[in-house]
């Protein structure tokens, strides 16, 4: 039985504290960390088993019994939080991104070197129903060679003010996902972005010096031409489709929502809308996600992303920024000089 | 060139003149008749490349150059012109019904015997594209055995109840065509028929003694048990779907739409309605029987619904009326005795 | 905190100890009794969290701390272990049937009478988010006035023949679930059933006295026309579809599957066939209906689905048979003199 | 009535004469020039109602009695024959695209200049029902401001190397298709095109010059950024989707097939691949186009692709070719200069 210890009790750590307790039965919650546990945090964690709930997350790193860690914190606490769990003998599972500032990933990837342990970074989209479904297809050459990768990945409503200003910007929080899924999607890294980017859903996005719609154009290793668009706003709901066409084919994937039910009136023929955003669209990929995570420290395999894969699109969001603000295709070795 | 008369300058004897002038090479049409023919149906046949236009169908049973005669006269003309003008030793397209009375259409039967003539009745969706390819599917065993035939075929809207009144009720005006279809996608006829039918859409035609909405089964002489639903009445359009279901698979045709745009929104994910009715729907459909009425003349071809398939839903109709008025199971048999 | 006890822990009951082990936070298991309890079932039965097993399911019915009872175990025994759980003060939750046998049914409404106990019979479909999101359509009256109410059901395929021995046929083993099925979406009962069947899937199932293939017209109360076809085999996997036409237009569901991909290719484009069978299909709704049935001791609310939804949908099994047996429409009450 | 005169009895032109003469009450053809003109399509020229046909296109423009000209020749003969048979007092219909060279399309502007004729360039696909319902509902307000325009645009089979060497480049031989498009949706014209294109399909392409396959991205001057996605081979047929997304909503469209049948067995559930090119998805759309520019010369309209609209697509395929061998985006008044 691995014991746990969840650093951070907010809304994708609640995610996880349900995922471990009703679905991952190799693991126990031990502890829950939160600078802000409230009583109605540490009651309903309670209630799920938890044992032990506190707000000083070095009690989980100094806890011989917990040998796994998720870091569900801030952004900006991910990296060095990483750094204290490895140096602490635990395994680590990482929201993304690890950080934004490549230096700060170096040093998780210094801590993990020599050791035998664990570090997978939350993309939970590849442990999606669809998108599994997709690469699996493109990786049993069901579409031959792959030539265009295209995803299409629109929230349904743009994130507070405040947290555009901190979040690094659309192509480091929202597009990170999209570039992590190009990669899995084309099983290879890219080497190139051009990007084409606007402010059309808010001024105020604008003024916070970022962009909320875009067209990001990705040349990969393997030939193959990917192109993701974004929005920040879809009217309809979160919208998360992609499409691989290759030399024998096309394998696509449309969204998901909550019924079939579709109606035929005087109006037209009506289905449902997608499924509002990643909490109800996502909700079981990120039970699967994690109990990938213990199933690779239970039986030693390598985690399905590892820390490479939590740098690599950070490189290629740090390039899209570079290609959005200069106007120009960024090669991804310019980043990583 | 095969020199044509039509008997019949209605609704879908314009839509025959149209075809045979647009789309039949080895055709042209001599002469329209037509009893309340006025100077705008005249002027516009005359446009459309029509030679002659009269009032008094006898000219084309009359005319030596016209070898094929269409009759798209009022339903009660049809089995005595097609007498006329076999014996005239002319061809014969007629829409359907032949007759409701069995005894007229065998008229028509005896008529033919013993010469050479063709006779095709206007049962046209087997000439849609749908219908065609689904019929196609099973004729090529892709569903294996059929077991189970649905049709749905729902009328956008009533017909007036002066028409009801002298339709001879849904089962032999409305139904007829899908009786056709069962036969054409099951391959054999039917041996049994069981009606519930009901009165729900308008009580006037409840009032006039017929119904406008039922489930019809059907027994098939291969084993199959067939389904037809109507409704004189869909709020959303012409409703013409089926399905067969066998041993190995089913197969299913949805909906013709104007075009396939989805519009994405609050609202949800709306599509266009189906065509309209039958005009918009099967417009192609009449193009091509008539064609292949003139492609059996020209190259001495059976036609593909001949005088028996003429008479088979008629026997199915009045087993359907038998068993709607009576409540209990009807036999084919009982009807041609 | 209810304290459940589990009588049967064959494929269902191993179903429900899950669902409340993991989704329902107001119940545990304190026993799981079953006469052909091995090692292995007693062990993952502990895992789960259950606290005691034995082969003897007196053990649950005298044991007072326990104040629900769900009832897995051989249909025979669903009706009499009833009448003793509900003489024992106890709650029930009844697997589909409550019996073959209508008297059988009433010493069980007989025991409930005066009680304040709560009975739900496990229809479990109800729960369904397909069937749950059209129920909702219809009864909010997006349809207007239901006119024809269509279900289609199909196993991928037959159970043993021993089962079907057993079984006490198609529509009460099978069709059950639809007949139930039609109350719900139609918000009312039928009075006439008329049966079209047939023995095509296995001629052992016609040697058994049973039928595979059926097509049930449903007149019902509100003057609707139900129809359902079933087959015990479909090639492609578990097909549960419904349609409900009504005066203001049609609202339909599909089949779910396990991912939305589409390969388009040289041989067309291809979907993923629908999930496999019930466990796959219904995993949820399995979840959900326990749910209720503890929701509605914890808040004394009305099971949704009572006594008489157990009794109705055999009437209409009952009728079903007769039908097919006589070949005729079989009003229900001749079932209940 | 229009007398017309066809030049070139290739393909394209013999859809041409097809559609007049059996969609075109308006207009009859007079002749038919071509200079390889051989008996075979005289003949069935002829056999369409044509009165004369020829080797020397100088017949028509010499002909006082035509008053509108088609010219389906070779591409690099668009531009001189439109300047003469303008001169000649003459409507033009001019297959797309009037030249690759922007001086030679000049000359045709300056040519109609001061002229009340009309002239009209082939641009097929917004006569398509689905793009003119698409743009339909762009126009009418349904997705609000439009800010992400998507094109798919994939042949099913590359063009003769041959052909390659002579048609100007993918980007004004194929994508000029979605340029014009893109003109159509946004409602705008592109300001600046980016453009990430590759040999995947056949290494001989490379050789001659060209691309194959690429992701455009171009900046509209309304604000929203529009992607095309093209292929010079699908496996699965001609692909031609797009898709307007903005501030209230998306709207979509899909391929066409030739039926909706939809085969469910073991392997899935498969429906048929997209019409498989041109002439089978837009023969339609080539009677709508032209019968609107005869109804411009009857009626006096504008017609509804002007000049300039024959102009726009070859500035913005001349910026694409520049932006694809510069690697960098390419303003469209760089070219223009």
């Amino acid at each position: 039985m691995i014991k746990v210890g969840i650093i951070g009790a907010g809304r994708i750590g609640r995610v996880h504290i349900t995922s471990i307790t009703t679905r991952v039965p190799d693991a126990v919650i031990k502890t829950v960390a939160d600078p802000f546990l409230n009583d109605e945090t540490a009651a309903w964690a309670k209630s799920m088993g938890v044992e032990h709930t506190t707000k000083d997350y070095k009690e989980i790193i100094n806890d011989p019994e917990i040998s796994a860690v998720l870091i569900c914190s801030s952004t900006d606490t991910h990296s060095p939080i990483s750094v204290e769990a490895i140096k602490a003998g635990k395994h680590v599972f990482c929201e993304k991104p690890i950080d934004h500032d490549i230096a700060k990933i170096k040093e998780v990837i210094d801590a993990l070197e020599g050791t035998n342990l664990k570090y997978q970074v939350g993309f939970n989209r590849r442990f999606d129903h669809n998108f599994e479904s997709l690469q699996q297809a493109v990786a049993a050459g069901k579409v031959g060679k792959p030539e265009i990768i295209k995803i299409t990945s629109r929230d349904p409503e743009p994130p507070s003010i405040d947290y555009v200003k901190v979040s690094g910007g659309m192509f480091l929080d929202m597009t990170i996902h999209d570039f992590d899924m190009v990669r899995y999607l084309a099983g290879c890294d890219a080497t190139e972005v051009y990007v084409q980017s606007a402010n059309l859903v808010d001024p105020a996005i604008g003024e916070a010096g970022d962009v909320d719609t875009a067209v990001i154009t990705l040349q990969m290793e393997n030939g193959a031409i990917a192109v993701i668009d974004n929005c920040r706003r879809a009217s309809y709901g979160y919208d998360q489709r992609a499409e691989v066409f290759g030399s024998d084919g096309m394998a696509a994937i449309s969204n998901d929502s909550q019924s079939s039910t579709v109606i035929s009136n005087a109006e037209g023929v009506t289905g449902e809308k997608p499924m509002f955003f990643f909490l109800e669209r996502y909700m079981d990929a990120y039970g699967k996600e994690v109990a990938a995570f213990i199933d690779a420290i239970v039986n030693d395999k390598e985690t399905p992303l590892n820390v490479y894969d939590g740098l690599k699109p950070v490189l290629m969001g740090l390039a899209a920024k570079k290609s959005s603000e200069e106007h120009r295709p960024v090669k991804i070795s310019e980043i990583m000089e």
